[in-house]
């Protein structure tokens, strides 16, 4: 089968970082993370639910701040800086999107980078463009870097191509892909929806990432035989035959496309739960800096 | 004929600085470069001084430190932090490469990020990946940027190629030609001494990119009928058929490539100009934001 299991590899990982945390709290470090939502979309309150129930499955310390959506910018600066100097707390992860009134880089600024976990101040930025080891790297492009480490796919002279130009996924996955070591030395390509032909360039792709954002634009015509695709995009689409009405797709029309990969992330099970396992990585990376545990 | 003239186009732009730097004399706002190299190299030493008598030319405040090789990192930080604190000094530039007992990164990092004109300090290495207007973006990928720009060429929707992956040109130009708005929108690659198959990557690029530092490394096979060209490198090779035994070449082989371009840079008289040219832009930006003015 062609499938790329991300629950597998994430539980894998997540049983490694459980030896770790148990380690860390018997000698008293238990790692810390601190998560805060603003308002009620649902959507961020599964995510945020699902975060803290992954920290209280390994053993870490965690806490979650559920703010009403009227909180102010100052209210919530107030908690991130009383966050920063928490001796208990590693980790600090204000879930996006925050309401309109709050400007989301001053609030992604005020984290100390130490403990920016998600990877998203300009410190870590900085980091990960330079390839300095000690960079938070942001969860998903990670994940994505990890999920083909680990299924032995060669990324060292490899076209990639990259659909989409994010902060969050496309620019920090291209500066990860075409470093030097494992998991990098690809030849990366990242295009967008202003780029030309999109087909004929994703068609040249050894591996292609589909970051876009529109469910199942991905079709077979973007995809050479023997491609490996992994596909970031978490859509919810209506569905009549479905109880609740709707489903979950990726970025990538998964039927006619996995018939002619090489190997292919379904969504969900893919990248979703390589996401929250690079989370919880990177709360235990902040844990040991603190420490100073080599 | 489809040369790219950098010497005519950077002489446009520093006439219209000359007029703005004018402007700011007459409000006693004269913008100041301050220029430290350390040891005798003798490349360096001429960089400095066309550094040094642009500045001038321009009637901008310039002041340069020569400083002998045996310089302690100490000396040259304390150096540094004079120079943030001098309101008359708006840009600080090191020259690179310091002598091997000066760790370049703290150094760079040592300079006030409003003052950084190299476009080096990781605050304005992360606003360039953020797309911050106010970042300070590296003279040499700006000045291919502006170059771009100035010639009519479309960016958006082209496939470009940066051959190098260096965190002076490749890293932040490819973060640049990504970027919505002009000169930007490119559906960019950046491929590198690792990527298989060189050639046909370069064949798909509709405007290709030099910036490997190998001489006279991209020959005709790597160029599509109608391409543009920019040629980065800046290499000296030996020539005994000129007095002083050598000659400078870039990293593309002109002769054989020129005839199949739309556009092509030569080498001197390219990219170099332009790099000059956008030191003293970015000084000037900085003085302006020193005086906040608009």
């Amino acid at each position: 089968m062609n499938l790329i299991d991300g629950k597998a590899i994430a539980q894998k990982i997540l049983s490694e970082l459980r030896t770790e945390i148990t380690e860390l709290r018997a000698r008293d470090f238990p790692p810390g993370l601190a998560v805060i939502l603003v308002g009620e979309d649902p959507a961020s309150q599964a995510y945020v639910r699902s975060k803290d129930r992954t920290c209280h499955e390994l053993g870490m310390h965690s806490v979650k701040f559920e703010l009403r959506a009227s909180t102010s910018q100052a209210e919530l600066l107030t908690l991130i800086h009383q966050l920063n100097q928490d001796p208990a707390i590693h980790g600090i992860l204000v879930q996006s999107p925050p309401p309109a009134h709050i400007d989301e880089a001053t609030v992604i600024q005020a984290i100390d980078p130490r403990k920016d976990v998600d990877g998203f101040h300009p410190v870590n930025v900085a980091k990960v463009a330079l390839g300095d080891p000690s960079a938070f790297v942001p969860c998903t492009p990670l994940g994505c870097q990890r999920l083909l480490v680990e299924s032995n796919v060669q990324t060292a002279g490899a076209n990639v191509v990259i659909l989409g130009r994010s902060m969050i996924v496309g620019k920090p996955l291209a500066l990860l892909l075409m470093q030097k070591g494992l998991g990098g030395d690809a030849t990366v390509t990242v295009a967008h929806s202003r780029s030309r032909d999109l087909p004929a360039i994703c068609r040249n792709a050894d591996i292609l990432i589909a970051a876009i954002g529109r469910p199942e634009f991905v079709t077979a015509d973007f995809v050479r035989e023997g491609a490996v695709v992994i596909d970031v995009g978490i859509n919810r689409i209506a569905d009549a035959t479905k109880q609740s009405g709707s489903r979950l797709v990726g970025d990538v029309a998964f039927a006619e496309v996995a018939p002619k990969c090489r190997l292919i992330t379904p969504v969900p099970g893919g990248v979703g739960p390589m996401t929250i396992a690079m989370l919880m990585r990177n709360t235990v990376q902040a844990c040991r800096a603190f420490h100073t545990v080599a």
